[in-house]
């Protein structure tokens, strides 16, 4: 089985763009949008995802996708907390229905309503209700909800703390993913979400958060940004910070997707990262939709380059199916009540 | 020869260190420090570079090493132009003297003037100034003198243009080299220095500042950041905005550095990137300045993996001396009359 750890609803049907559109407006004197949220039909979202996501799961032998809201559309920074908690309702509850439209083929995973400055207990209601509801499978969190600023302390800072605490208590692992940037100096797919990758990592190394948290489990998407490649920085870092080496440091907790788009970056990745700290994911449909012209196969095509590569059958497996399973423990169970 | 194009003075003698805490302090109200700037012997300065920059640079065979003011040290972020102004003229004159005590070893490379929100225009005086009084074979740009909180424009913006047409004036290329972040969000040289680096890749492929500039060469440090890791994400990203192919956009003016401290970061910087783009550098003495245990060698002794990599002896030559030269005109001149 292929497990595709990081998928968003970036096909999203339209009357989800234009709630958010009206709740935006709204803010600056507008009318405010159905309180419900917007309305759209089951139709609506297979007509979304069978021409797309599914096609393409399809055509790549991508068994099951882990199906979040759209990343770049979180945009914490915008309005406040209500905002943010209205806008994640509804988002969270249209990948619910996805979930389950399609229980063969896609996991939920929540976005949580964060808004800059707030106290991260706040977000623990929609944590919960998406439990309850929606049965996700994890969560996405954004270390930078102002949107490029990074006005929040770093992950290993206790203002995070609430957040973790719910998390192990309900066996979701977490994604680090920012939204969209708002800082001119930073594309938000180019430059924020391979810089928040990175940051993460240099935070966690800096901090001891996994000696406090032994069980929490930290996705870095994007195949950990720059971390890897400069994988002998972080290692003499952590040297002259006086941490212990990476494996033991933060290889019992922290995992790097395959999100990146070519062969010799994924070999980077397999070459430096041990192999149960790695999980398959694609973002698609995600930040690069187009074609290679050296190859003829989409950028984001990340089977294709994971099946390339010289990796042991166990590594392979590992990498598609079991680590996802082991650090999604309700994933698992779905999975298992399927006779998966 | 082995040219490395990257190093700092990290090693500077105290009065330098203690002169800027003075200055810093007289912000707050403190005394000014002395308007001559430190009082540094020739002897503090042989005692500072022969144990350390000069034994390493012998030790791995390093003939030349281009050497600017301690990057982290920058920290344009303090004080106003007028702070930066006198700590550049300080910093830059101490590199001068480095050079002229070292002439077949060091070539000087000059910080600016920069403070957040100044026009650009403020920083060429002293840039002239190091032309005429060093002969500086090379610029450090600060894309963020806020030092973390990155509020200046893009580096395509015109905010920026007089830098590069007094650059192209002088045959002088230019390193975009953050310094010390300010912000906890990001740990200076494990984040910022990398997030800097990626940041001015993707807002070189979203612009077309080499349209403008097609004199201007720009170095990208530490190994590009993620962008050679995540070279199809930037492939696929320049397709999606129109841009043409990478070597077409950005190759013909951008380099990168080898400061990647492990070999199979340098393999996939030279997998991916033309030789002809990626110039030998160590940053020693700098960020990770121990050795690791599993090879017994330092993390940044950079020659060991260009000598490893799999590379024709052209692109060796090209890497390690004949590029440095082309890209550094003054560079060369400068060695041209040693006879080198």
């Amino acid at each position: 089985m292929i497990i595709d750890i990081h998928g968003h609803y970036t096909t999203a049907p339209e009357p989800l763009g234009a709630w958010r559109q009206q709740q935006l407006a709204a803010l600056d004197g507008g009318q405010a949008p159905a309180k419900d949220g917007p309305v759209i039909t089951d139709d609506q979202i297979c007509e979304s995802l069978e021409p797309n996501q599914l096609r393409l799961m399809d055509e790549r032998g991508v068994d099951v996708q882990i199906f979040s809201p759209r990343a770049s559309f979180m945009a914490h920074h915008a309005g406040d907390f209500e905002t943010s908690s209205a806008w994640s309702r509804h988002c969270n509850d249209l990948i619910g229905r996805v979930a389950e439209l399609y229980p063969q083929r896609f996991a939920p995973s929540a976005m949580l309503p964060q808004s800059p400055g707030v106290e991260t207990t706040s977000v623990i209601d929609e944590l919960e209700r998406c439990v309850a509801e929606h049965d996700i499978v994890a969560v996405n969190l954004n270390p930078d909800p102002s949107g490029g600023n990074w006005t929040s302390p770093p992950l290993t800072d206790q203002y995070w703390f609430p957040v973790y605490e719910k998390l192990i208590e309900y066996e979701l692992p977490v994604m680090v993913h920012v939204s969209t940037s708002i800082n001119p100096a930073f594309h938000t797919t180019g430059a924020h979400y391979l810089n928040a990758d990175t940051t993460a990592v240099m935070q966690l190394l800096q901090g001891d958060l996994f000696a406090t948290f032994p069980q929490l489990n930290m996705i870095i998407p994007h195949g950990g940004g720059a971390a890897p490649y400069h994988w002998g920085r972080f290692r003499g870092l952590a040297m002259m910070l006086d941490k212990p080496e990476l494996e033991d440091h933060l290889l019992n907790n922290i995992y790097f997707d395959t999100c990146v788009y070519h062969q010799p970056g994924i070999d980077t990745l397999l070459e430096v990262v041990p192999h149960r700290n790695i999980m398959f994911a694609s973002e698609m449909i995600g930040a690069v939709r187009t074609q290679d012209p050296n190859t003829g196969h989409y950028f984001d095509d990340t089977v294709r380059y994971i099946q390339a590569a010289e990796l042991s059958q166990a590594s392979r497996q590992a990498i598609f199916e079991d680590t996802a399973r082991a650090v999604h423990p309700r994933l698992d169970r779905r999975l298992k009540a399927q006779g998966r």
